[in-house]
């Protein structure tokens, strides 16, 4: 008679007591990835934390990891996003929400400064015209 | 008998009515060529404003013709910094402020991203260290 074969599920647990799964601490394995990749060829990227599976509590116990740095952004267009950096220099906390203040995303980006804060050079141009038009009543 | 050389002392002169000098105007145009060397070459600039004679008044009027962007930044070290988009983008107000919230001086930067919000390598660098050591003791 052959062994039996005992198939094994890998469930997601949930403590009750703290609420974590054990899926945030192999983020901040990924994020110190990144952060080496950052350094060595300036590669950006980013993490969706609400594509995974993580509960309030874990989301709490990956901020409280990553601290707070001295930097907080924030960004007014359909609906206010803060980008705030961690205690991690590079390493920033990126949450987007809507009109009614709703959280829609949230990221880890892991870039010497957030893409979004950088004007793009056709904005710039843009500006520049109206910045001209303004002198040309002087 | 020679003519009488008079010699002209040009100076400052307030407007009681509005208590603009005159002084704020020609900086918009300053700003405008230097947009356009960030566009053309990538330089960046900063124009010290409490280095100028410049009024209250003059720097409101300077606010109001630049308006307001969509971007805040806020900066904790020794006392706040705020770094402000303005309407144009590429232009951000810069104030700095002591412990006790006393601006201490005032700047316009023209930049893609002030500098000040980009993270060094060399903090990255020390930061991912510090993620180490924590990973250390999972």
């Amino acid at each position: 008679m052959p062994f039996e074969v005992i198939p094994i599920h890998v469930v997601q647990t949930v403590s009750s007591e703290t609420g974590l799964t054990g899926n945030a601490p192999p983020l901040l394995r990924e994020i110190s990835e990144l952060l080496l990749r950052l350094l060595e060829s300036g590669e950006i990227a980013a993490i969706d934390l609400s594509a995974l599976p993580l509960t309030p509590a874990d989301l709490d116990w990956l901020q409280d990891r990553l601290g707070q740095g001295e930097i907080a952004i924030t960004l007014q267009a359909s609906g206010e996003s803060t980008l705030n950096e961690t205690a991690c220099p590079g390493v920033w906390w990126v949450t987007h929400r809507n009109e009614n203040g709703a959280v829609t995303s949230q990221f880890i980006e892991v870039a010497f400064v957030p893409d979004l804060v950088k004007a793009h050079p056709q904005d710039v141009e843009w500006g520049r015209e109206r910045l001209e038009l303004l002198l040309a009543d002087f």
